[in-house]
């Protein structure tokens, strides 16, 4: 350890107490980087803030001594926005853990920022009521992080993204000024929001101290269809006429070669005996016979024009949980053939020509790569997922794919698509932004950036340079 | 007509043509000003652009010759945001009228921004779909202006403000540059969301100058509850048991001293024999037989509870909006008492006490003023009305209600509350925008304007100075 970082360390410990920073090589691994694992971590120190007034100083410090802070929750993020790979100091905030009001007729909660999500989950469970934005890394994830890439996930059809959920927000600004933004507010026209501002920020205009979010009624049975098409045309007529039915809680795909791989690595069973080339999981709320009526009608409406070849209904909660297994087990089966993975959005219609033309590209380059597609195409964003060939050695795999990227991110820009539909920015897709946001639009968010953060010490390097 | 009009209105007829350019009297003063008809208009000329192209040039004319701009929509703002007082140019919207794309599948509506709210509503009715923001003025407004206000209205606790139903928007900043916003995507996790930095902004940092809106599902059955109360803390109680069983449309609230207004004024009945001090109005969709006995048995709960005195439900769409009219004609009910209008909001459990603390405000100074309160209580948003006494000259009222305004808006700001809920800034509420936002936070909107307008030309001394 130098010196200049055992002075840092004794100044950052002014500030939270000799306890609350790390330097050790164990603490720097694991608090210096996300589930990226794509970057070498390289923090100076880790801290760990117990109040809003700790973090002040703490921006206030790094403006002074000129270092850079990292803001660091569950670091389950995919695109890096929580890596510190250049002598910053990461900001965790594992301590400040606790919920700290919540209003029965408001149906708000306050949260401090490293609240897990499934600890808000199962408080609002607890009220009787349902914090509706779920993913798969909800058990680690924190409330701050999902605030700040604006997390989505498997219901946003039905519930939106995290973006929805945020009624109120405490924030301390690169400058270490402390915003109090909405007070939980359902109507204020009083200018500009800033709180939209901050939502989606990847840490890079400040901290978020202190969360107001909203909690919704509970879904009532969650009931499961799974149908098999013969292309994703059909599932647009699918999803159309689902949706014009019925408020439906989910649509999401996944390939037949997706479904071989579950079923081959979890013992699962085909869930009816006819093959698709597609697959369509859509969830709805059994509230009424009339409902279960209306979706028993929509499906056979679909079979007779010929949208679905065949399909099945769950019954109860565990034949529900068994169909979603079909769609949720696929990231985690494919994981052993170190996939290169892409999530990516375009307009719902235009899911099935962009799936196509992404196919081709890929294909033509690389005939043997196998691609797996999943996701959740009732909001357009899919997963693109392609297999390392066994032969093939990883640094190799890695760099055709990445040369490839730019043919696929070309598509994606030509479709008016979006680069990252929900991983972020971070470091990991910054060298693509310019293929979802124009030249004018990234300079503007660089001004922005400065309003907040003149110093730059606020994550610098992530989103834009 | 001065020499300095003269040739402004030659050189903006070279970006519009000469009969896009009005400069008579009459158009000067009926597009100089917006409902709020408080201040005396006085734009230099009026101008209607045809293309995007066109706002462009425009921008970039008042740029180099240094005069101001005021978009213009359907004027029916209440805040005078849409007020010319100082020799602007309008810039009004009207040709810009048109509907261009739709996406059944997408349910999206590609809009020009002089599209008339209830155009788009009825668009959206032919393609079997809904467009859910609802208030009295959409028969005038534009969706342009509904957008810059993020307008709200009568069914927010179900379906969100104007800002969840934007899925993309081209700007034309002050500097005449245009910006493509999130083009459709559900899902686009690309850095600062600069779309929503636009809505609400009320024309300060450039022009919407397209929209792709969202539509939804169209409700089934309308149902209307009205309930008698003693007093607010039983409605929230009300409110509270109707949330946990259905999902509620409205949850609109009245007074006693409303009703008999409207009933005196509109010839309507007393919709049950038993008098509340206040009312509830619920709504929610009749979609089967097990939901309106839900209703039916949470209503008996109200009243065995003791929250509800009595109360009726409709029985078809015909009683549903004459139920609808008792809190739906209040406004027109009482203009004829030159009413001075205030539009605030609370946390939605703190309006029973806020209430009474305004009614203390203005009764101890005022003990001759009536006090008419009505509004959206389920969004926390309520509109005080205080009638003006025959006997007193209207300039006098309006003199006493400005100075116990101030005693109101400290009130608003110690429950956390909006000075404008959702009519916004504007000229009007300007002098008491620190009553709802910090210096902090007013210094931030002010660098953010610098950002995208940086030479003043748009809508100056809207919101902020």
């Amino acid at each position: 350890m130098s010196a200049m970082q055992q002075t840092l360390a004794a100044s950052l410990a002014e500030i939270v107490g000799p306890d609350r920073v790390n330097i050790d090589h164990e603490s720097l691994q694991v608090f210096g980087k996300d589930w990226t694992k794509v970057h070498e971590p390289n923090p100076a120190a880790i801290v760990f803030p117990g109040s809003i007034e700790e973090v002040q100083a703490l921006v206030r410090l790094a403006n002074k001594q000129g270092f850079a802070l990292v803001p660091s929750g569950g670091r389950t993020g995919l695109s890096g926005g929580a890596v510190a790979a250049n002598g910053e100091v990461v900001v965790a905030f594992d301590r400040m853990n606790q919920i700290l009001d919540f209003s029965a007729v408001d149906r708000q909660v306050v949260c401090q920022p490293g609240v897990i999500t499934e600890q808000l989950q199962q408080f609002a469970d607890d009220k009787g009521l349902f914090y509706p934005v779920d993913f798969a890394s909800s058990g680690s994830s924190q409330i701050g992080g999902n605030v700040a890439t604006n997390a989505g996930g498997i219901k946003v059809i039905r519930y939106g993204l995290t973006r929805d959920w945020v009624m109120g927000m405490k924030v301390v600004t690169g400058t270490g000024e402390l915003l109090e933004l909405n007070h939980g507010l359902v109507k204020n026209a009083t200018g500009y929001d800033l709180r939209h501002l901050f939502i989606g920020s990847e840490g890079t205009l400040g901290f978020i101290v202190e969360l107001t979010m909203a909690l919704a009624t509970p879904p009532k049975d969650p009931t499961v269809l799974v149908l098999a098409v013969d292309d994703l045309e059909s599932t647009m007529h699918v999803l159309q006429a689902f949706q014009g039915a019925l408020d439906i809680c989910a649509f999401e795909f996944f390939s037949e070669k997706a479904l071989r791989h579950v079923m081959a690595e979890k013992g699962l069973q085909r869930p009816f005996a006819t093959e698709g080339t597609f697959y369509a999981l859509i969830e709805f709320e059994n509230t009424s016979e009339a409902v279960l009526e209306s979706a028993m009608s929509v499906f056979e409406h679909c079979v007779e024009q010929g949208w679905a070849l065949d399909g099945t209904m769950s019954q109860n909660i565990t034949q529900a949980r068994a169909l979603w297994r079909l769609r949720e087990d696929i990231s985690e089966t494919i994981s052993r053939f170190t996939p290169y993975k892409n999530d990516i959005s375009v307009q719902v219609s235009r899911v099935p020509a962009f799936l196509k033309e992404v196919d081709n590209i890929v294909t033509a380059q690389y005939p043997d790569f196998e691609i797996i597609w999943f996701g959740h195409i009732g909001d357009g964003n899919v997963h693109l997922n392609i297999l390392k060939p066994d032969a093939l050695p990883k640094e190799e795999f890695f760099r055709q794919c990445g040369e490839v990227s730019y043919d696929i991110f070309e598509a994606v820009k030509s479709y008016g698509g979006s680069v990252s539909a929900e991983h972020g920015v971070g470091l990991l897709k910054k060298p693509y932004l310019q293929y979802s946001r124009s030249e004018g639009e990234i300079a503007c968010m660089k001004a922005l950036k400065q309003v907040f953060d003149p110093n730059k010490v606020m994550n610098p390097g992530k989103i834009f340079d």
